[in-house]
């Protein structure tokens, strides 16, 4: 006979996942809308996040999560730290909203923060369990969320301008080929800052991490660019060493 | 009349320290000996970590634990992640440890781990609170701990490796005078592996991070070597934005 083996949620650990998304015009990222039994309309919105179970582990726990709430399967989730301010939940609509989703919804919460950089396109978001809706929304225009997910947002966006300033993970946001615009705007998007075109061109072309395609967009309505793809040998590379000229 | 505020531990979080130093001829950790209740010799070796208080955040746990245990203060902690396995406790000596030191000793405990890069000679661990013993053994010589520990120590030299790949952190281990081969050593300490002298050297130079004190050692059994400290400037440029040529 099989035994069934029945787990219970962890009342104290939950995981958050910060997923980010280029529409190659702007950095986004992926929030879940709780619906109006949140009062203040800003903080409706959150990161996809809920308690662990017992048996599973964490890695697992914020696959999971990240399916239930958003539908979202085959991405690879990277923690980025644990979150454990023993205020976190102190906003008032938070806490109407956990009495109604949770069964201690006085107990204090550890949380564990996910993050993933994936191809917008591949990923369409469909809300379900208690997510009313799961959207795509321009990370740099967010101003609140739920909990502590600003604070979070905040880290997963400081982690991913350390990163690209060593390593060349812009590649996991783009299409297979894009042109050095959509590049330029990528970088933009991240450093959250202007950065001057010719220079940025300059510095990549330095780093000899693309192939030119010896191809022309198509089907656009201004003058076609040329296309790039990663290198993918040096983006291996790089990836294992970071952009230096310290490689041991 | 002063309000007194008792707080709980919380039977679920835990945080766990790894403290790394350099003896000038090779890396160390800090860990606790736990006595002989745990029955396995190699595992009676730990790192020093406890369950957190409810009113305290989990940095604050981290700095507590560790004075609580070994007497050690005025570091700079930083938190390298959580560590969640669902049998990370799963050792028949920790099982029997955890029942004399815990109220509630079956529970699923994630930790929190921290790490931090010393100057041995600093700091003077002194045991106590359930630590029998506080003391330095080299890093590279471990092979087993309590719990999951030996996996969370692998974690933190994995990052540590990483790091110094891409910044200059050996500042931290080092005295501030230091010569040419005792950051060789340190390198070479930290990445686990030979590196050639002069090769080093070169790409050391190379990165202009070093200033010639002209001065030499003192006192020494051999021909005194020149001692260098590390160049401030350079240093926080490097700390900011990591040994590349990418400097958005």
């Amino acid at each position: 006979m099989e035994k069934k083996i029945v787990s219970e949620l962890n009342p104290n650990v939950s995981v958050d996942c910060v997923i980010f998304g280029f529409d190659l015009e702007k950095l986004n990222v992926l929030v879940i809308d709780r619906g109006e039994i949140a009062v203040e309309s800003s903080s409706r919105l959150a990161l996809p996040g809920n308690l662990i179970y017992n048996n599973e582990n964490l890695d697992q726990a914020a696959y999971r999560v990240l399916e239930e709430l958003t539908g979202l399967t085959n991405i690879y989730l990277e923690q980025i730290g644990a979150f454990g301010d023993p205020n976190r939940i102190c906003k008032e609509a938070d806490k109407v909203w956990l009495q109604s989703i949770r069964a201690e919804p006085e107990a204090r919460v550890i949380t564990v923060a996910y993050f993933s950089l994936v191809k917008m396109e591949d990923y369409m978001p469909h809300a379900s369990s208690f997510a009313k809706n799961a959207e795509w929304v321009p990370a740099n225009d967010i101003t609140d969320l739920a909990f502590d997910h600003f604070d979070i947002l905040q880290g997963a966006k400081f982690n991913l301008k350390q990163k690209i300033k060593i390593q060349p993970i812009g590649f996991n946001l783009l299409p297979e080929k894009f042109t050095l615009s959509q590049l330029h705007k990528l970088y933009e998007s991240i450093l959250d800052k202007p950065l001057d075109k010719r220079n940025f061109r300059r510095k990549i072309q330095k780093l000899d991490i693309l192939t030119n395609l010896n191809e022309k967009q198509a089907g656009v309505p201004h003058k076609p660019s040329e296309l790039y793809k990663f290198n993918e040998a040096k983006y291996q590379d790089i990836i294992q060493n970071g952009y230096n000229n310290f490689g041991f």
